[in-house]
C-alpha cells in the first residue's frame, strides 16, 4: 500500500485540472464537472472507466444528465496517495483533450 | 409534463426489480445494486445510459467499484412519472438479462 | 423513409469532418480514425453510440486498439439520407470537441 | 511474447463459447454474436473494452446495430496464444451472465 502524499504533493493535486477541492478531513478531493450534454459527459466517463480499472484505483462518481462529480481518495491508505495522482493524471487529460478546464 | 403516479402505480414501481426504496417524501426512488466486478457494473450503466437518452430522461446515480446506486424522479414533475417508470422497466430488464435481482 | 441525397448534399458530407470517402456505389461514406489511446478511442465511441441510438441510425464500425473506421449509409433507402448527414455532424462535433481532424 | 498455443489448446479455444471458428490459416478465431437491441449490445462491449484494457490485449470487432463480429488473435506472435485465451475467458463469462450462448 503506498503512503499517504507529502502536504506539497497535495496542494500540486490540488491545483491540477480541473481544479480540486480538498476535503476537511484532508483524505479525498473532489471536483465537479459540467459537459455540454449527456453523451459527452458519457464518453468522458468510458474514457476515464477503462484508465481507471487499468490502474485498479475507480473514483467514486456520479452523474446527473451533463454533470459528473469525482471524489478520489485510497482507501486502503485512509488518504490521499499517488494512485489518487496517477487516476487525477488521466482525469486533466482526457478534460485537456477535449478543451475543458482551461483556466 | 406527465402528471405524477397514481399512488397504486408507485407502489408498484416500488415493488419491482430491483427493489426500489420510496423517498420520505414520495417523490423519488432509489436502489444500490453489487455487480461481480467493476466491469460488469460498467457494462450495466453502459446500456442504460443508452437506453436513458433515448428516453430523454436521466437518472441520478453514482457508482464506487461494484456498487451501483441510482435515483429516479422527475424533477419538472416534482415527483414520480410514467418516464420514472419507463427508465424503471429498462433496468429491470438489464438486470433480470444478467440474472441480478431475482428473489 | 427519407430520400436519399442529391448531388450537392453528399458533396457536402464527403467534404465535411473528419473527411468521409464516398464509396464506388456512391451508396455509403467511410472515415478511418486514429486515436491517442484504445481508452480515447472508446470514449469517443460510446458518446457517438449514443448519439446514434438516440436519432435511430447507427453507424456500421469496427475498431482495433485506438483506430476506428466508420461507415455510415441508409440501407432502408439503399442510399445516404439526412439521417446520415444527422450522424456525421454528431461525430464531426465529437472529433471537434477533442481537437481532431483539425484541417 | 507469449508462444502460440498447442493444437490441443486452439481446439479447447474453439469449442468454448460463444463458439469460435479458426480462421483458415489458424491464426485468429472470429464469433460473430446477436443481442437483444443495441443497448444490450453496447453493455457487452463496454464490459470487454474493460477487461481488454486491462488485459492489454485488444479484439478486432466490428458492430452494426445489435451485431457483434469479434476477431481474437496475437499480432505480435502471428497467431493465437494465452492473450486470446485470457480474453476469450472474459467474454466467455459476459455472454454466460446475461444468459446469451447456452448450448
Amino acid at each position: 500500500m503506498p503512503d499517504t502524499l507529502d502536504p506539497s504533493d497535495v496542494e500540486q493535486l490540488v491545483r491540477s485540472r480541473p481544479g480540486w477541492s480538498l476535503s476537511d478531513d484532508g483524505r479525498s478531493v473532489s471536483a465537479e464537472l459540467t459537459f455540454s450534454s449527456f453523451a459527452d459527459a458519457w464518453g468522458f466517463m468510458s474514457e476515464i472507466a477503462i484508465e481507471a480499472d487499468k490502474l485498479d484505483h475507480h473514483p467514486e462518481w456520479s452523474n446527473v444528465y451533463n454533470r459528473v462529480a469525482i471524489t478520489l481518495t485510497t482507501h486502503d491508505a485512509s488518504g490521499l496517495t499517488v494512485r489518487d495522482v496517477a487516476l487525477a493524471k488521466r482525469i486533466a487529460s482526457a478534460l485537456a483533450r477535449r478543451g475543458y478546464g482551461e483556466e
